[in-house]
């Protein structure tokens, strides 16, 4: 695996593999490595030629009172992992390469950003799509991989890349949980043991609901009830959204036909986490 | 000459040259032909292996009151006069498949736009510049031909590249005149040939302003008096702005240093023409 810091090389790299006929599949991270990267790392081995998995602790898209700073990162372990995984490139860019002097120039999606976390981190989904744009530019690969306990981000990136008509196939790949079905995320690290727990109510309130509507339930404010009550009687959580929407367009929905995401952001302790389904009438 | 409608075959016709190696220049241009576009077709022909010469009406870039409807059109004299410049592939796509139900993603660069057009037509560099990177990933181009006639366009361009990261090489051409001096433009044809002398004051006035520098003159607020004084005298028109500013960040000047962009936007009749000039200090 060869570990790449500089843009121009990292594009030179990629032009040369476009001569050669070879297919790039891309990875973007911004690191701190657990088994959902690394299933996303054996999906874009799986379908190209050559795998690039960036790492990159995406400033824009931190709000100014979010965990920047904060974010956990350990590059030395995180190239090793993506190593075992078969990753050809690690792209690790600098910020003052990404964001020179004088940068100014942002892609936004306007209307799938309006809801779920759009709502409490404006600005956040901006920041995706700006420096997704940018890895796209630089890397140019002709799939990219994206996890979908991200949903939205997934919805997103898949919106901006048909209207600005990049030639690149977005793929989603499922949640991976811990045994005990907690979402794996690089925020699980601010959970302290006693607020364990409590976190695993999000994974436990989504299989509720889906049984609800296993039972016959298609009311999404009695399954959002349901849920925003289960997650409220564990201690340390406080709800940002629990919402029940349209899997694509991801407005809120008063009743399940077929599909529906449900989609949840709850604080516990000082982590911010987030958890989906798309619940199934059967 | 191949005329290309569909965005799909565009692009395999692009992916075809990349892995043959070849280099695509590319020209961006609204139609309606006159000598600026084909001199801009003619230093892609010179750059390029292949010349890719796109004609779309943005209407994104038109504000409500503009003149997208009235804007002139001549698909046929265009195709022709594009195959006489050596255009390989004359790409016309439709609006409805560049803008679909649903399209909502926009690419802004937010410094440069404020200055200059961008306070009288808001929104014009976001559709400019949202359509430029649709068309560079449809095209892929290696290299991309502007006029600097609009000259902010082409400084927002460069930006929106370096920022986001595109391998394209941007080329700026000199404005092209008619004979008497006036830069030619599209909406010329707005022009009865009543206001046609007074359009002239636009290309006069830029060389009262040059001689004003040689003759040791380096306030701003005295060219841009003489300037605007000189125009105003002329009937039908208006002015929009009379600007001098830094080339490369399009901030006002007091002071002529060295190099200053005199930059102006003035409606004579119908017409909205804009100009400029690099004022030099010899």
């Amino acid at each position: 695996m060869e570990m790449v810091k500089e843009i121009e090389k990292m594009a030179a790299l990629s032009q040369k593999w476009h001569q050669a006929g070879k297919i790039i599949a891309f990875v973007p991270t911004m690191g701190y490595f657990h088994q959902g990267h690394l299933s996303l790392m054996g999906e874009g081995k799986k379908q190209g030629d050559v795998l690039v998995v960036s790492l990159f602790v995406n400033p824009i898209q931190f709000g100014p009172k979010e965990d920047l700073a904060a974010y956990p990162r350990n590059l030395q372990r995180d190239a090793s992992l993506a190593e075992k995984e078969g990753t050809d490139v690690l792209f690790v860019p600098e910020e003052k390469e990404m964001y020179p002097e004088g940068y100014q120039t942002y892609v936004k999606v306007t209307q799938l950003t309006k809801y779920l976390c759009g709502v409490s981190r404006p600005g956040h989904f901006k920041g995706v799509t700006t420096v997704v744009a940018k890895l796209f530019n630089i890397i140019r690969p002709h799939i990219a991989i994206f996890g979908l306990k991200d949903y939205q981000q997934y919805i997103v990136i898949k919106r901006m890349v048909r209207d600005l008509n990049y030639p690149i196939k977005i793929i989603g790949c499922p949640i991976v949980r811990e045994t005990d079905g907690l979402a794996m995320s690089s925020r699980n690290v601010y959970l302290t043991s006693e607020q364990r727990p409590s976190a695993l109510s999000l994974y436990k309130s989504l299989n509720i609901a889906q049984e609800m509507v296993n039972k016959g339930e298609r009311k999404a404010k009695n399954i959002i009830k349901a849920v925003s009550t289960f997650i409220q009687k564990h201690p340390y959580t406080k709800i940002d959204y629990v919402k029940l929407c349209h899997p694509e367009t991801l407005e809120d929905l008063e009743e399940i036909k077929e599909r529906a995401l449900l989609a949840l952001a709850v604080k516990v302790g000082k982590a911010r986490l987030i958890d989906n389904t798309i619940l199934g009438v059967k």
